[in-house]
């Protein structure tokens, strides 16, 4: 289970959001108009706060290629490329276990298209998972305000079997029948933890609580 | 100890670069002109082809203010700033363990000025290290050739009494008294991993074996 702070030991600054937060009790998120990624990114936060994980976001990669260093100023960059990410966007570590993890959200109601994701994103899940990470998508169905943690070996055989069978896409159904879905809260926004502990719960008992 | 994969299973891409390599075999990695930072990717791409750990280096974080869409091309960033970085530069898994590190060189030879690290990032080690994370710094003294592996336990105590009672740097002496130093060999250029294998077996026989 996720050791949620008690007041008491509550970092301060965790504290006065969440005195923040309780202003916004009656607005939903999708009211708020948070995206996942931003739901994310605040559950991070309060985690990290809280002392329960430490789980940060990677900066986009840039390729620089002219950067001017005006006089008494900050340096500027003047010229820049975006790059395609080798990794996944969040990664992390919580008691021990190392996480990786993809957030996307879609707009569909009944299905999530696998073209969302990168051969080079499913292909670092697949490297992680053999070094015995926690991996998984984090998939939101953005309309039906439905959050899901699809571990990353469900992930994978949806991919091999769109290449190898051209399903280009998860089911809701398929989805929820091989993920853990968390519930939007308010503090923390996703409490995704939630699912990773079920996650590693599982992997207890597959190699004999090792 | 690191598992080194033999002739026949590393992948193809390892085995065509250790061929390249093995024309440099005469040269050290001095004359190579290689940097700390080039060391550790090189090691880290091969620790990644023969499935050996999976890390990388962090993007540096920019903030983007003003990107250009030219028709018919890519994006192009034309204003944007460097941001201070809230992490390490490293992370990533071996073997079920989350890794965390910060790669520093320095010209000196016979101390570490603590000035290198940033506050923010023995914050971090701090905060991966209660996580149960592995953390340390890979401390490069590059004109004595000689790289060290050292806990971030250490460097934290380091940080406190240089903020407690004023000593502003580790001593080479003190280093080699409290880190595992590795070899700059050829391939991979730094196999800090053996260093790794020992904080492991180190923290192994602190909790029982746990």
């Amino acid at each position: 289970m996720v050791k949620y702070p008690t007041g008491s030991v509550m970092p301060l600054r965790a504290a006065q959001r969440q005195g923040e937060k309780a202003l916004l009790k009656k607005a939903s998120f999708s009211d708020r108009g948070m995206t996942l990624e931003q739901q994310i990114n605040e559950s991070n936060q309060y985690y990290l706060d809280a002392g329960i994980a430490v789980v940060h976001k990677k900066p986009t990669p840039i390729q620089i290629v002219k950067v001017d260093y005006p006089k008494r100023s900050r340096a500027v960059i003047r010229e820049a490329y975006f790059r395609q990410a080798s990794t996944t966007d969040y990664n992390g570590v919580y008691q021990g276990y190392y996480l990786d993890f993809e957030a996307k959200e879609t707009r569909n109601k009944t299905s999530f298209p696998l073209k969302n994701f990168h051969e080079h994103q499913i292909l670092h899940l697949e490297q992680c998972l053999d070094q015995e990470g926690i991996c998984f998508a984090l998939i939101g169905f953005m309309t039906l305000e439905r959050y899901f943690v699809t571990p990353a070996s469900f992930l994978i055989q949806a991919w091999q079997n769109w290449k190898a069978a051209g399903k280009s896409s998860m089911t809701l159904a398929e989805i929820e029948a091989n993920s853990f879905e968390i519930k939007s809260g308010f503090w923390p926004a996703l409490p995704y933890l939630e699912a990773v502990d079920r996650i590693i719960a599982d992997r207890k008992q597959e190699h004999g609580n090792k």
